[in-house]
């Protein structure tokens, strides 16, 4: 008997695959069109599945509508002790194996939060779900034995399990990934109709007076359309109240800006900014660690080459973990400035360290 | 006579007067508080003003609301053949200046698309203009050589001046720049009421579900809520319908999720995405490039110290230019996924170097 058992061989069952190969355990593959078995064996994922092998835990890793059924199937074929899945919404797929009378106590619903901009198996990695966080996420019929099993596979990944009940992960998620990408989609329309709007020649908008700001703000809307309809579709009832709560939170932004300059129109922005500088500090910028725990130092960098691998290398040598980069935009190469965000309590050796090698610290007051 | 006289010692009026002055400019420096002339001064950003000295340029740089005041005192003063300034929204300056019959000729409005998150003259940098771009808004009044003067201190602080109209300007940063500022304190603001709707216990959103998206979406929320509101009031005929347009393309977005299963929700939803991603495609990421020039190489890193450093080295080494830095998010240290962005044309040289040099290169299809 295998230990397990991969239904789907996607980027994220082709990389699930990978990690537990390396990890030596003994995996077989499964797909509907077998080119893709064919692909992902000869990444080493695993071993092509014959048909008859069972396993200790099976994975459905197919699109969520298909999730259900696949789950049913595999389980009236007793391929396995327990059953997971990795879709993005898990009420979906859990109203669909109630649905199909399925074996409840045997299954566990499982999401890892990581994923690529790419799909197939030859984007595929080893080391995709590498540090992040994989919502386990039993229903009330849920075995104990079957939710261990799942927490051991996000671990033999090398994720982070995160306990997490079906309803609170697809709230969570509608808040937190699916309403930010509706947000990023909305802003970044608004862009393309400002430049449909205008006429030849009339320039009623200048991209060039932009900053990282927006940069950072469109990104999510890069995604591609028709996957993130079905995501947003499958977990409508959660995404649908949290798009009309923003649509309102900006009407009221809307309606004190039309109000100005009353004074209370502008007290009432304030309050709305505020309420949002504190929603801020919520975000973990890392993982585990809310926005306020880490902070960034920045240095003036010339225009030598190389500038930013020696800055690292300096802050490395001083023992500081850099957590993050940002190289601030100037035209065609590395330089400018440099910011290096680092736990906060660890600002001011960097800084000082950093001065004392004559490196071009800016202020942090 | 002087080339330069500061009005205001602030964050931007002391980082001019430094990067004029290292570029060998004369530069005086007022400000209502002695303090900050004194700080700025013994910065070496200028030397402090006796009241009476004339220089060839005026730069104005206080608060919005006070500029035209200022900028009319001056040329009662006959104190520059050219007088400018540095508010973040143009026409209530125009306005100003108007309504105080002062002579426009020699007046050309600016606004360098530079900032940070501090202010004061401590905090002036001479590096902080580099690279960035430098509105130039002439009035349809404004003489010839008052324009080409302000172009003049744009590139001596090492900034590109963009020339363009008052009316493109304000309209323009509305929707660039204060527009993603509230969205990104709107959305914010959504997580901080979610947690303040959470009975104790409850857990109803978890925050260590979240990833890198959110984490770009709700940076500009950390901005501080009176400056923007400042600065929004300032350009409420403009940001009022941007903030409305926004608040109604998301109504549109609820109403569709709404609406759902309905096939024609469906389509109406992945057109609105598509529309994002057009817009996405219009956002410079770098200066004057849009985010369809530029690629992402992804290379996987293990955990030993160095790691980021020696990437950089190896990328430089092969002469390619790494226009920014994205550390993936693993807990406490620099590791996991490193992404490099480059130039598109030269995501398969550095591919091939990279996986050459040993590297672990992601693919890119």
């Amino acid at each position: 008997m295998a230990d397990v058992l991969v239904l789907g061989c996607g980027l994220i069952g082709t990389s699930i695959g990978l990690a537990l190969s390396q990890a030596d355990q003994d995996v077989l593959l499964h797909d509907e069109q077998p080119q893709r078995v064919a692909v992902a064996s000869s990444r080493a994922a695993g071993r092509a599945w014959e048909g008859a092998e069972a396993a200790t835990l099976v994975v459905v890793a197919v699109p969520p509508a298909q999730t259900g059924a696949v789950l049913a199937e595999a389980q009236r074929l007793r391929l396995a002790q327990t059953y997971t899945h990795v879709s993005s919404v898990q009420s979906l797929v859990q109203a669909d194996v109630e649905r199909l009378s399925c074996d409840l106590s045997s299954i566990v619903g499982g999401h890892p939060l990581a994923g690529r901009e790419v799909s197939g198996p030859r984007a595929a990695e080893a080391a995709l779900f590498l540090g992040r966080p994989w919502a386990v996420c039993p229903s009330p019929e849920s075995a104990a034995a079957s939710v261990e099993a799942v927490r051991q596979l996000a671990r033999a990944c090398g994720a982070e399990p995160v306990d997490v009940t079906i309803e609170v992960h697809d709230r969570s998620v509608a808040l937190l990934s699916h309403l930010p990408h509706v947000a990023s989609s909305a802003l970044a329309g608004l862009l393309t109709a400002a430049v449909d709007a205008e006429r030849p020649g009339d320039r009623g908008v200048r991209f060039d007076l932009s900053g990282p700001g927006l940069v950072d703000s469109t990104r999510l809307a890069a995604g591609d359309p028709a996957l993130w309809t079905q995501i947003l579709a499958a977990n409508a009832q959660h995404v649908a109240p949290a798009v009309r709560a923003l649509a309102e939170a900006l009407g009221a932004f809307a309606q004190h800006l039309e109000a100005l300059p009353a004074s209370t129109a502008s007290g009432a922005i304030t309050e709305l900014l505020a309420l949002g500088q504190r929603g801020r500090d919520l975000v973990p910028v890392k993982r585990g660690r809310a926005a306020a725990d880490f902070a960034t130092v920045g240095v003036d960098v010339d225009d030598r080459p190389g500038r930013l691998a020696a800055l690292l290398t300096a802050a490395g040598e001083v023992g500081i973990n850099v957590e993050d980069v940002h190289v601030e935009h100037v035209p065609g190469r590395p330089r400018g400035v440099i910011e290096l965000l680092v736990r906060a309590d660890a600002v001011d050796a960097l800084s000082t360290a950093l001065a004392a090698a004559d490196w071009r610290v800016r202020p942090t007051t």
